[in-house]
């Protein structure tokens, strides 16, 4: 198959078989890893393969029960790793302190996710499906204590993955022509941009449970293996704040904005726990 | 070939020929884009597409003369794109603040790099190579005026394609038992860090310009174009600076630590005009 067809049709599985990874394929995915392209070479990434059942367990305890996590054969965490550079520098009798610097971090975090998303595509391309979990980043405390992570080591993405059981279907998308702009930005008008999300995920006049459906598939995923007690929670929520559209449900239910925002003092402390002290100034 | 040997052998290029990037390939680089994995499928991605000279010119001269943005025929503005989010939240009767939240901003911008990153390898599939630009991110005040960008967009990555005139030869890298753990962070000794660094970047008793020319490709690229000044400054810097192993070119020249570091004030605000709230508190 084309890339082009295997990037179309990729979509990201949450439910394994319980088969292993094979030892050489890990060792093919951590190789393109490590060969993605980082700004200024400088290489600020370490991930940690996690396979023993019992850390997988852990880990997906940790992560806010998301049974995929556990179930994954194998849990990459990609960190962003300034420690080795540090340790390097001061060996060399210079100082670096990517750690205080907001554009160290920036470029740092965006070489982290190359190597991830490389890792996604020819995980694809290798048979496996695999799913990011994002929420890692709220539970670095924990994470940096039971992985052993040094100071200056930030767990800034996990990546679960396996040979697939069941693959979603499509995922609704909105139309490449509202992502892609022409020589400047080309705004839409509001019709316009009430058109693009009501083409994406369905119109207003069609029932809750089936946005529900289209809107929230790790919930669905969810419920083909062990039906987790949030998916209830979050159907009985949605009765409860009268969801009515899709917009309602990211933003007052799954990514409640007002909330997002309160816990950005709490993140930015947990960055400084672990030594990353490039936000505020 | 496979997918894995396309990856390992993929290099960065800066040297392309002029031929155009059909309108066809622009729109498979777009529609995998649109494809990428997204959190919460929230897709918060504007990417444009610049292809008029003059206007490859202009972005060329912002991001500081790096000849390989005018010379490429295409270049890609990867954008975390909160105002299209927050116009449909608005109509949707809700409100959208990712703006001001650390969390929304992170897993944003990651999401931008998958979709950069799935770029960069189906264009290598196609026969295209690709560099990517991050100081685009220090000039998001003249892009976002000159590419018309509306509030609460920022211009997070540059990715300059085309048809390779010639590729870079292997670039140095760390062994990859040196960024992969297994189950737990695997700390190195002082002796194995010193070693790996070696190890990527030959010993200390390398002549300095053999050091120039492993470590900062990017001077030897521009110099098969049109040499800007640049390239000779750094090397006069080099000897003023008496630099004497690679820690030193890339912490006291290159990215010059304190100064990164005192960057971060300016950066936040640059940001914040952009109307980016998510740092600081």
């Amino acid at each position: 198959m084309e890339l082009y067809e295997l990037l179309m049709r990729r979509r990201s599985v949450r439910n394994f078989k319980p088969d292993e990874v094979p030892e050489e394929v890990v060792a093919k995915l951590a190789a393109a890893a490590n060969n993605a392209p980082t700004g200024g070479n400088m290489q600020p990434l370490s991930i940690i393969a996690v396979r023993e059942p019992e850390r997988r367990a852990k880990l997906g305890e940790m992560v806010g029960s998301q049974p995929w996590v556990k179930n994954a054969p194998l849990s990459l965490i990609f960190c962003l790793d300034f420690w080795r550079l540090k340790k390097w520098a001061e060996l060399s009798g210079v100082s670096f302190r990517g750690n205080e610097a907001l554009s160290h971090f920036l470029i740092g975090y965006a070489d982290v996710m190359c190597a991830a998303q490389t890792v996604v595509i020819l995980a694809e391309s290798l048979g496996l499906g695999s799913v990011y979990v994002g929420t890692i980043q709220y539970v670095a405390d924990e994470v940096r204590e039971y992985f052993e992570l040094p100071p200056y080591v930030f767990p800034a993405m996990l990546l679960s993955l396996g040979y697939p059981k069941t693959v979603p279907r499509n995922v609704p998308k909105l139309a490449v022509d509202v992502v892609l702009h022409r020589e400047r930005y080309e705004a839409l008008s509001d019709e316009e941009i009430r058109k693009a999300f009501d083409d994406k995920y369905g119109s207003l006049d069609e029932n809750v449970e089936k946005y529900f459906e289209r809107a929230f598939v790790e919930a669905v995923e969810a419920d083909r293996q062990e039906t987790p007690a949030w998916v209830e929670a979050y159907r009985d929520k949605m009765k409860e704040l009268a969801i009515k559209n899709n917009a309602e449900f990211l933003f007052k239910l799954r990514y409640p904005s007002d909330r997002m925002v309160e816990f950005k003092a709490e993140e930015i402390e947990t960055f400084k726990r672990a030594g990353f002290d490039c936000f505020g100034s």
